[in-house]
C-alpha cells in the first residue's frame, strides 16, 4: 500500500510505505519518543534487536527495497508498520531531519508510523484491527500526517470487510480525543484496560 | 493444554480444555449470554455460521475428539477458545444443563469460556495474550472456574516467555474488577478506548 495526500494547512506532500527491518532504528527512535510524550517511559524496554526479531522475524538484513505487502512482513502477532514520509522538500524546521532521513534516499523524511495487528470480535464474530501505536514526530505535528496514517489503516480494514478498528487514547491527551472524534471514532468511557506483566505473570507459569 | 483444579468452595472439579468447532453453538450462547450481562445486545451480530468460520476456518467438521493443540485450531487473528467444563457429577442448580451438556459426553457440562489472541507491546518489543472474552456461567460462578480459566491464559503466556496479558472490564462491574485485582492484575484507569466501525468504518474504504 502506498498513498500520497496532499494535507493542509501548510501543503505537505506525504507518502505511507511499509515498514521493514531496515527502518527499525528509527522506528524505535519514536516509540522512545511516544513513550516520553505519554509519560510511560518506566514501561519502555524495547531495543533495536527485540524490536527487529519481533517484528520481522523471517526477513533478510537487507530486503529489496520494492518489497510490497507480504506475508513476510508480518512478526507473530501479525503486526505491521507503516510509514509516513515527508516528501515536499520544504524546509520544515525539524531538528532532526538528517536522524530520521528515510533509508530509501530521495530527501525523505521519516514523519511518523503506524502500528498495527488483527484482533477479533466475538460480538461480530469478525476480525478487526487493534492500532497499537500512531505517532508524529513533533515538527510534522498538525500537517495531516496522523489523519494520513489512520485512515490507511481504516481504508485496509474497509477494503477487507473487517468489523472495527481500534485503539486507546489517555483521557488526559485532549487533543488526540478531538482529533479521533473528528475522524469519525467513538470514544468508550466505560471501559478499563486490566494486565498481568511482570512478576505476576510470571508467578503463572510456576506450577 | 488441559488441566483440572479442584476449586473451593464448594468442592467442584472443573476440566479446561481447547475448543473446536463442535462447541460453536455452545460458545454462541454464552457470548449471547455476556452480551446481555454486559448490557450490549445492540452490538451483538454473531451467528453460528459466522463464529465458526472465523474461529475455526481451516477444520473438519467432526475433528477427531483428541484432538489437541495445534495451528488448525486458530482462527485468522490467531484466536482460541479454551472451555471450562464441570465434570464434579455434584448437583448443581443449573437450568440450563441439558442445552451445555459437552460434546465431549461423560456427564460434563460447559460452565464457561476463554477467548484470546496474540496481541503486542512495542514499549516491551513482545508479542502478548488479549483476552477478548472470559464468561462463566450464571450457576458455576464463584466456584473458581473464572480464576481457573484466567490462570490458564496467564499460566500459557508465562510459559511462552510473553510480556502480558491483557482485556478489559467495565467500569461498573465491581465484583469483576476485585477478581481481577486478587489476580494480580493492574486495572489502567487512564485510558479510553477508541473505535472506528459501521458505515463510519466502511467510509474509508471508498477512494
Amino acid at each position: 500500500m502506498s498513498s500520497a495526500i496532499a494535507a493542509s494547512p501548510p501543503q505537505i506532500l506525504g507518502t505511507i510505505r511499509l515498514a521493514d527491518n531496515r527502518d527499525v532504528p528509527h522506528i524505535l527512535k519514536m516509540i522512545r519518543q511516544m513513550a516520553e510524550f505519554e509519560r510511560l517511559t518506566h514501561l519502555f524496554s524495547a531495543t533495536e534487536s527485540s524490536l527487529s526479531s519481533s517484528l520481522f522475524p523471517a526477513e533478510d538484513p537487507v530486503p529489496p527495497s520494492d518489497r510490497s505487502q507480504s506475508s513476510s512482513s508480518r512478526g507473530a502477532a501479525g503486526v505491521r508498520a507503516d510509514l509516513a514520509e515527508d516528501r515536499s522538500g520544504f524546509p520544515i524546521a525539524d531538528p532532526e531531519a538528517e536522524i530520521f532521513a528515510s533509508v530509501r534516499g530521495g530527501g525523505r523524511i521519516v514523519a511518523g508510523f503506524v502500528l498495527f495487528f488483527p484482533n477479533y470480535s466475538t460480538f461480530l464474530a469478525k476480525t478487526g484491527f487493534y492500532v497499537e501505536d500512531l505517532f508524529v514526530r513533533e515538527a510534522y505535528r498538525r500537517r495531516g500526517f496522523g489523519r494520513m496514517l489512520l485512515s490507511a489503516v481504516a481504508a485496509q480494514a474497509a477494503k477487507m470487510g473487517l468489523g472495527r478498528v481500534e485503539w486507546c487514547v489517555l483521557d488526559w491527551n485532549e487533543n488526540a480525543i478531538k482529533f479521533y472524534q473528528e475522524m469519525g471514532a467513538e470514544v468508550h468511557q466505560e471501559w478499563r484496560i486490566c494486565r498481568l506483566a511482570g512478576e505476576v505473570l510470571q508467578s503463572y507459569g510456576q506450577d
